[in-house]
């Protein structure tokens, strides 16, 4: 098995790169990503959970907190980098390879295959748009993307009311 | 419920205090603990399925990932505090008042009351031995914590053939 | 007596709290907070003897040099934390055991048992404030911990004038 | 044209990939890199120069300068992302598109057209080389790396002895 | 010769003390502003080439990319000790001892000699002011400097339209 | 009066360029070393006081605490510039203007008129002393700096047991 104190201190220490290139200083690590995304799963499942859909909420937080692993190998690199090559193959072969007892979780979240990686999807990019937001109550241009993430998650139909939640706590100025 | 995104930015921007105490310049990150606790746990829980342990992958990843959780609110003081309070009660009223959909991961984990608890409390000292040997490789005054925490760890029988494998991977010159 | 070294680099890296909490990127440490004060108090100092009050500079610069020195063993936790302990009686055993020379004048300002303890005590809330302020204009939710803090200044009504020229210079928005 | 501000604070925040993977904390960011090539090469140049070999020293200074440029763009990946794409072509295009007016400098290092080009890309390799060794001396596991780019520069015949110097001012234990 | 690692980690670690001075959390460093001044400056050289004035861009890129190496032996000191020194002549002696190579270029920038040094301190001062603007719009009090900087600007008749260019598009309100 | 927000954020934010040029990762800032020369001081206030030397011991940590403030408007250059300045009456004259109440405390120090200001250039070159073996121990290469200190230490004779003390207790390698 590979060095897990490296794989951790390569997802601490790597500012996701759509932020500095808004001129963030101090950007989101990856883990820190990781880690808003599994918080908001767990906050999505439970919500669900109450309102009589069945959700496994260990498998929702399992799932969260390890969707990221193959960018301990891969980088963070930018968008252009990652439409060249079909990221998601490289990515499932990184776990399988690397993480092979976890490569299940990972397609499950990818191609979405299950409710549990519907959600977790969902919170990926639900964890992205937040932090677009907070920035740009700081002073950073970051409308942009805010507004493209926006767009993507409408399509999530049957978590639109979890989406307006989240958008009026945190992008208030956004829709 | 509360606001997650500074619960992560608390997390991940607060360093554990033990390795400042031992002049540990740029000290592992609360979350970043909680990452390397997520990713030894699963790859005890891998091992002990290959040996016939039956235990559920997704409970240990999730149990890890929040199990230290309340810091966010309570932060991340030093032995002598923790010593005086019932700290583990503490931690279970924020988890009731702030996660209360997480409370129960955090029960078996805190009082090790199911198999899944156990490994995530054995991989949690685990993951602060592994990072002290680390620290003692780049010369910071680590053994003794190491040496403390491995006597800890030999109190878990049936994981003895684990805490082998790490510490004969890590910390070469402790046994 | 107790390693120095790692006492500073303790302090120096520990960021406080609060700050955290209200998602301050590069939050403030301990030590810069103690600088804050000590400059705080002098100038509270000097401007108190030119008003014909007959105040030690010196001891006020250090009183307020050391006054958070045990945070090196207890670290910097959360506002629960502090209120389930006798935080005080805490922070003065620490300086019994590990700053002897240095306990009483600890004690000056903790219990505010004499005009320099009280200057400092005065001095370390003011400097959170006006911490606070500074932090509300680059765009972090930190007016409520300035309004709560502004009334327990209030208290000490022979500094109203000492209280007006901060927040004037500080915290325009404030009052 | 592109906006070079977050060109700058995207290079000079982004980590180096391969030193996260070696556990590097506060790892060179391509900026600190691109810079560290530049005066390596300028050292090489004027060397030369000394040696009679004719070399532009503005070329040799402005290739090095920029040749890490499209990183802004495209980021820091792991090398298995390099390996799987035609990376060099890749960083062409974002040359063309976005510096245009320094895309023949970037194509004399990449493709080594020429002899400035070549001492580039020279103190390209050297440059990290010399890293890998300061990492090693500091107690990180970079050998198999300065190894690696070792036996790469000894294919530069012609600079043989400027490799030597290097080596034995930064890589003792090395050959 | 110098060692050239010490003075690349020395430059990118060395914050611009007049943005500390103003409250900037996570000031530029030294070595980010001498690649903000180098990509500025080849824009710069770039537009006159279109305009039919010809400049030598490898020159304009070499001289900006080592203009400041001075710095890494003698710091980032205050306005206040660079004025009580003929900063300039100390500058040039550095240049002369340990980058003798390079002591030409300096002296094109720092006295202007020529069209290319004429460009690379236009640019010096325009980086600083598209900082100070950037600065500005993030919440911290850097008008002052960038209005300073503005007039000085202007005393380059023959680049006032490229003044307008950059003003309009990061500073938009200054003029 | 001065801002003392910034002043802090200056002091606590440079760092001491003497370590940068020795290839320091993190090195430690001006406000971090006050603070060692601080405690430093005060612990030898406190041995000499039980030797039945009479150390006023506020004076003592008051002077140490401010003894280096000037810095936050002069930055910390390089030796060179210091020798090529009268730096002592640069920071006398910062004192007189921006400190005018803390001038007389800078006085005693910087030209040790009396045994407080004594201990504190005493202190002031130890905590330098022992931050230097600390780095050694860590890989960096600060021997030079740590044996030349050592020797105008001990023009100190009344002090030399202190020295012992601290050497043998921080420097085994080094008398």
């Amino acid at each position: 098995m590979t060095d897990i104190l490296t794989v951790v201190d390569t997802l601490c220490k790597t500012p996701r790169v759509g932020w500095l290139q808004r001129g963030v200083t101090d950007a989101e690590t990856v883990c820190a990503h990781s880690l808003l995304v599994t918080l908001l799963a767990g906050e999505i499942a439970a919500r669900l959970n109450t309102e009589g859909v069945d959700i496994n909420m260990a498998e929702v937080l399992a799932v969260a907190a390890v969707h990221d692993l193959a960018e301990a190998v891969l980088g963070h690199p930018g968008r252009e980098v990652r439409d060249r090559l079909r990221w998601e193959e490289l990515e499932e072969e990184v776990f399988k390879r690397e993480f092979p007892h976890l490569a299940e979780f990972f397609r499950w979240y990818r191609y979405e295959t299950n409710t549990v990686g519907r959600i977790v999807a969902f919170a990926d990019k639900l964890a992205t748009l937040i932090r677009a937001c907070r920035y740009s109550q700081l002073g950073y241009p970051t409308e942009d993307l805010a507004r493209s993430l926006y767009k993507k998650l409408m399509a999530y139909d049957d978590f639109a009311h979890i989406l307006d939640y989240y958008v009026s706590k945190y992008c208030r100025g956004l829709s």
